[in-house]
């Protein structure tokens, strides 16, 4: 049996997206309804995947079918390719599954020639149109299909322009048309060392290999890796006969959106130029109508449209998106897709459509994508002052929202401003850990180098405070007090705004708007919340952020970093004395001064939370993290310990690791030394049953986590520790106290070894972080450097760091999952770490029956909405 | 239903070594053959086991049952415990499964107390006696129950003599000895705050729980980690009623062997001492006789003795090692065990057993331990000139063999001084890649700086020269030409000699005997052959270590690292000039110097190999470990280069990597740099095509072996380079050549995914080092921080790097072995690294069914040993 690769738009329906694309899916369905849609076909997906597979060659068997379909809309149409009385001309266009950049610009007028040209200068009485088309389309092909600069061709119009004295290109005559199309050859001719194609199919072919190829050009794949779509959908081509909007007076073309796209009202959006090609309406050079002025234009045409969007909304149940030609006072429907719009505009189409019968609340809550909820959740310009605003220089998206501010230097600076009652901006060359306090109290953080993952840009995306990172072109006098950029000088005190969405840094105060979280946002998500059976945590380490995401509807917190409280002000001290402690009593001594402050911590965690399930997780960096390694930042704290330089240099040299990753670190240092694990357990205890005595009503349960486990026994051995501290502390005070132990499953070895653990660990949290750079044996910090070359090679077509790999690591999940519960079947199960807040990996622990994700702060929102779909789909 | 916990000697076999220990199952096995043994009990390992459970005591119910059976040997032998007519005294030994060092001494004549001396006193007519056996039990009791300093009794026994104006303990009288128990019981009393234990059954239950206690002594543990013997087996306890080898001269005490335990000689070998008790023999005082005296002595006690032996040796079937006491002129067995012997021995006895008929081959080949092996494999000190010689310092037994030459203190001196045919003994502070032409012509390696791991160690090991390491206390002047240690100096071609099994470096000159690998080692090896069905391969990146291999038996090579090559001569420089390439052409430049000197690299190795397969792994490690680091090197480097200091400072800094471990390496540089794979395929194939020609009847088939593979597409993607250069050469030379692309398993990934990696992949090697590494989450190389703490916590028993993890690693390994063979049946497995020579690793890929195992060449007879075992095993 021979595969079917291409279908007539009538031979197909809406349901056949992932063979016909979206565009061929949608055309079908259209002509299926009955509406105006130009004849034509569509090579499915599934040949260019076939295009592939052939090294790159259209083969026999393809080409006979599309001769033949060319054939039967050549018979339907009544008019012939390439022929001198009624000759046919079609568009080719690609059409992915989803719609993507990157992919091959549209081709019109395919099938003109010499001969072709004529005969439309003669029928239509309008040579000036037929030759226009005929330059157009040499220009498109030559472009599109062969890759020659556009800018050269402009540069052929110009000299011609010059010749004829005129300026505009309105102006160019027939005869100027017909010259083009002449000179436009010969350039052609020089440059490919070929004659421009005459013959419409050899014209056809290639415009369609020319789609094939754009499916894997360089913008379409990296479109592709940031969108997790995998290659192996392939695009569809169509190949529709043409409809010209600008053959007169009574011709023209336009978009719409059957609402409006950027706050979601009920009511026709759109734009149309009479007389002109799909082309103008973008272009700019003549200004478009509004959609509603096409009543009085063409009331015949603008009546059925209105009649075909409603419709079409109907049917899709969903916003349209659609582009339509009017040809001879005629409609054609070219395009209808699901139009995008802004968040905003998502949350009021899905409630509206709901209060208007058209969806239920199942339907509304699939139609949103979670990542759009984030937009919502940070302060943005006030888009009036923003257009008066011009950037001075730009650099990366590294936390979204905006922020204006004066300009600080240091976090001490930002925090003594902040304090009295000032807005700030933290400029820095990068940041560290010790300036999380002074990022906490700024508008934004602007950093001169780091990326996307640099400490600046993870830090913020955390605390959902604004940055903008990597802004290299700002030249920094950071002891002066002043940065240079553009020429121009911004000093301490003077006002700058970022947006750390698109990456701007402005030179002066903008007014911002506050997040919008409630009206249609409170009502959608409580939708969510009803669909989803996957609770939502937090990754949260100071009370600020456990209350900011209690805001944003999380049910707990799945992961407290307890190291994150360890940079600041005395404890980063105590720390340090601990990790040059020499006997076992300045051990203990700065244990000692640490437990009341991490107690401190824990009680302030436990009042934001207000009796919600908090889950803590011991110690996990190595310790040379808490110390310097700069010979100058060694000698100040020397100094500052009292101890001196070539001692505290021998320390630091000591905790030098080759593998950091791999090494001292998480429950390890608990086995060294078990006096960080009674601390932190004296402090977590004493913290619960503090705060259970201010309010009884709570009854917090402390979740403890021992992180990094890979053996029973060493979950034993720390366990041990805890419990020991936890039970005697909760005897002497004379309470009750219920707490758990649990582990992280983050070392490869862990989950193979799942039954066992679970005989100890009352819950699993799996580290997802560490678990994919010890599955894949590439860390993190290195990857970056040759993981580009495996997305060029297409050996990875995501970054397993943001989207989980299903298949390798999530096969070691899923027998951690089965093995725990053979021991434990209620053991309790979740995801911490950035992947918790990934959409697709939350279906995937939804898959597997997980109790929770957990998630950043402002990821909360989009866990519960993923979560949410993920419930719904699985249904 | 009751635990047995307590067993007498005739309730028990010699099959219960589980149960009840070496020695308690030997003493029932004996009693059992109607040997004279003194009536006794054993307690069992498991009350050791519940010792521990019950929180380090002994539960009610075994005390009970250690005093019925204590009642039940009263009422044997008639004597009663603690009885002033006719007490029985008895000895309390320790007895694990396998003999081991650390545990619990001895403890004799336990039972005595004021009343039951006097009463021997009075029987024996000898006070002396009575009150000698008296104070020696004080001391034992307070030494090895309490842990009181031996030295501070044997103080007292000097003040006593200085007060009695004598010089030996021989003169001390009755009442001497009735002064020292008391002064003694005074001690005891001051130093513990409590009276020594007049009661027998008191003493009895104490010294039982010192030797449970003694089974987790840091001596103890350390050596079950050594030896893998897990904890969980614990220790047997076993009283004996005491015979007394001291009470006359119709009285003795003995050991002996039934064969040399040095040269395997079968002849009785052992020595006696006559009116003495066990630690006499040892102690030095008197001189023993030898054995044959005995004949003399006590004729009778003699011949029933050489009886007992050969009913044992038969019986057993081995080789034993025997104590003896004659109380009265009356023999007793006091235990009976394999006797330990040297490697010479070892084979001797066993070739001998199976000429006597004594056992066949099978049995021959399970009576050796394959690490015994490594002994005969490498150049011995003369032992009568070792006799002469004394030792200056002593360091880490690095590598084992002994060297003796003149010291030269770098690589080059010693390639000059080597070439003129002077021995050599490279001595330098650490050794680095670039020393290893200078490391293969020495005779032996010290260095003042490293461990175990070191690179000279690890090298050393890999080519089998003796190395001695970490020697801090030499003081090195490199540059001056000398060191000094012991405050003696030694100059360059001063003779010094160094013994890599022991550790000792000698100031002189000492001669040494070569390897001996013929006679019963060939033929024992030849058994060996027969019974494995395991092929065993070698690690070797040189065609002397590859002869090497074959000698000792290889039968193909499992693993080339090429990057070892890449360290000499003008190879480093093309590598160098390969990873600053700034251009294609550079780069390219710098591949096609590379190519021809990495084929005659592998003709070298075909050569050597004589048409045994070979799999080549590609380069491996990260390219930063290419290039140098320090300051100094790098702008020696970038002069010789001829670029600028920061030119290259900055490619070595761009180099750097956060987790070198986890890095940019492996394939993972082949999809970087496809030139690498291509360069490394054209010498492979042309070699493979060379040497073919050569020697036509070789037909070797390249095995190319692509190293940290984690996905099918990386697999496909580096193959296909690998697979075009490779038929392209091939088609170009017009030959027939069969070559075979496998991958290492590494990452976890590999692992879990090796259904669809066994698609492309003919064979699968298992690098159980990185496997090792990632499945656990640490790096070797920070893991030796850690590691003895959880050595200590008794987490781990033994080194994972050492020994392979059956339960984690080995469990990702079974399932990569499940999924290769389910897609490919006939995959060819094996196992590279360390672990493919260690004997328990060995057994576990016999198991599984892998085809080959592959170790450095000095393991290879120890693999093929260890294979023969586990395949008798396994039957």
């Amino acid at each position: 049996m021979t595969t079917k690769y291409v279908y007539l738009f009538q031979e197909g329906d809406a349901n056949m997206r992932e063979l016909l694309g979206g565009k061929g899916a949608n055309l079908a369905e259209m002509s299926k309804l009955g509406m105006p849609v130009p004849n034509g076909f569509t090579i499915t997906t599934e040949a260019c995947n076939k295009y592939y597979e052939d090294g790159e060659t259209i083969n026999e068997e393809i080409q006979a079918q599309i001769m033949e379909y060319l054939g039967k809309l050549e018979a339907e149409t009544g008019k012939k390719f390439g022929d001198a009385q009624n000759p046919l001309l079609v568009s080719v266009r690609s059409g992915a599954r989803a719609s993507m950049p990157g992919m091959m610009d549209t081709i019109l007028n395919l099938g003109i020639n010499d001969v072709v040209a004529k005969t439309i200068a003669d029928k239509s009485q309008n040579p000036r149109f037929a030759y226009d088309s005929y330059r157009r389309f040499i220009q498109m092909f030559a472009d599109v299909v062969k890759g020659l600069s556009k800018k050269r061709f402009e540069e052929i119009i110009d000299e011609v322009k010059v010749q004829r004295g005129i300026k505009d290109d309105l102006e160019l005559t027939a005869e100027d048309m017909m010259t083009l199309v002449e000179r436009f050859k010969e350039f052609y001719q020089a440059e490919l060392h070929e004659s421009f194609p005459t013959d419409p199919k050899t014209q056809m072919m290639e415009a369609i290999e020319a789609v094939f190829k754009s499916w894997n050009n360089e913008r379409a794949i990296y479109y592709r890796r940031m969108n997790d779509i995998p290659s192996s959908w392939g695009t569809a081509v169509n190949v529709q006969m043409m409809v010209f909007g600008n053959m007169g007076e009574d011709c023209g073309t336009g978009v719409a959106f059957t609402r409006s796209p950027a706050t979601g009202e009920n009511k026709l959006f759109g734009e149309f130029l009479m007389n002109a090609q799909g082309e103008d309406v973008v272009a700019g050079v003549r200004t478009p109508q509004s959609i509603d002025q096409l009543k009085e234009v063409s009331p015949t045409a603008y009546e059925q449209f209105v009649d075909i969007c409603s419709k079409l909304e109907h049917h899709y149940k969903n916003m349209q998106d659609m582009e339509f030609t009017i040809e001879g006072g005629k409609l054609f429907m070219l395009q209808t897709r699901n139009g995008k719009r802004t968040a905003q505009a998502a949350l009021k189409i899905a409630c509206d459509m709901v209060d208007e019968g058209l969806i239920n609340e199942e339907e509304a809550l699939l139609m949103v994508e979670p990542q759009q909820l984030d937009a919502l959740l940070h302060p943005m310009f006030d888009p009036e002052a923003l257009k008066k605003a011009t950037a001075i220089t730009s650099a990366l998206p590294a936390s979204p929202g905006a922020g204006s501010g004066q300009i600080v230097f240091t976090a001490d600076e930002a925090k003594e401003e902040a304090d009295s009652g000032k807005k700030v901006i933290l400029v820095r060359l990068e940041t560290s850990p010790e300036d999380i306090e002074g990022m906490a109290v700024s508008e934004g953080i602007l950093t001169v180098r780091g990326g996307m993952t640099s400490h600046a840009a993870v830090v913020a995306r955390g605390m959902g405070a604004c940055c903008v990172s990597g802004a290299g072109d700002i030249e920094m006098h950071e002891e002066e007090g002043y940065f240079v950029v553009g020429g121009k000088r911004y000093n301490r005190g003077d006002w700058i705004s970022i947006d750390g969405s698109t990456g701007n840094v402005y030179g002066e105060k903008i007014e911002t708007v506050p997040a919008e979280i409630s009206g249609n946002f409170e009502r959608f998500m409580s939708w969510a919340d009803k669909a989803r059976t996957l609770k939502i945590r937090t990754n949260a380490d100071t009370p600020r952020d456990a209350r900011q995401a209690v805001e944003f509807g999380a049910e707990g917190i799945g992961l407290v970093r307890t190291e994150h409280m360890f940079f600041e002000g005395d404890k980063i001290k105590a720390i340090r004395e601990m990790i040059v402690a020499k006997t076992d009593e300045q051990m203990q001594a700065a244990l000692n001064k640490l437990e009341p402050m991490q107690q401190k911590d824990f009680e302030g965690i436990y009042e934001a939370m207000e009796g919600r399930p908090v889950t803590i997780r011991y110690l996990d960096p190595p310790l040379h993290e808490f110390v310097p390694t700069d010979p100058e930042d060694i000698k100040e704290l020397a100094k500052e310990m009292n101890i001196s330089y070539d001692e505290l240099a021998q320390v630091i040299s000591g905790l030098h690791e080759v593998n950091p990753m791999m090494g001292h670190r998480g429950s390890r240092l608990d086995v060294s030394n078990p006096g960080i694990a009674h601390m932190q357990t004296a402090a977590v205890i004493k913290a619960a049953i503090n705060v259970n005595k201010a309010h009884p009503d709570w009854n917090i349960e402390p979740e403890i986590m021992l992180p990094l486990i890979g053996d029973l026994k060493e979950l034993q051995y720390v366990k041990k520790m805890v419990t020991e501290t936890a039970d005697q502390i909760i005897a002497e005070a004379g309470v009750e106290l219920t707490y758990h132990v649990g582990t992280m499953i983050e070392v490869p070895r862990a989950a193979l070894l799942a039954d066992e653990l679970a005989q100890e660990a009352e819950f699993f949290s799996f580290g997802t972080n560490d678990l994919t750079q010890l599955t894949f044996g590439f860390s993190r910090d290195d990857a970056g450097k040759f993981l580009p070359e495996y997305y060029d090679a297409k050996i990875y077509e995501n970054d397993p760091f943001a989207r989980l790999d299903q298949k390798g690591v999530g096969k070691l999940i899923e027998m951690a999952v089965t093995l725990g519960r053979q021991t434990r079947p209620d053991i309790k199960l979740g995801i911490c770490g950035e992947h918790g807040g990934d959409p697709s990996s939350i279906e995937f622990a939804n898959k597997l029956g997980l109790s929770y994700v957990s998630c950043s702060p402002y990821r909360v929102p989009i866990a519960r909405l993923a979560a949410a779909q993920a419930a719904i789909k699985q249904k």
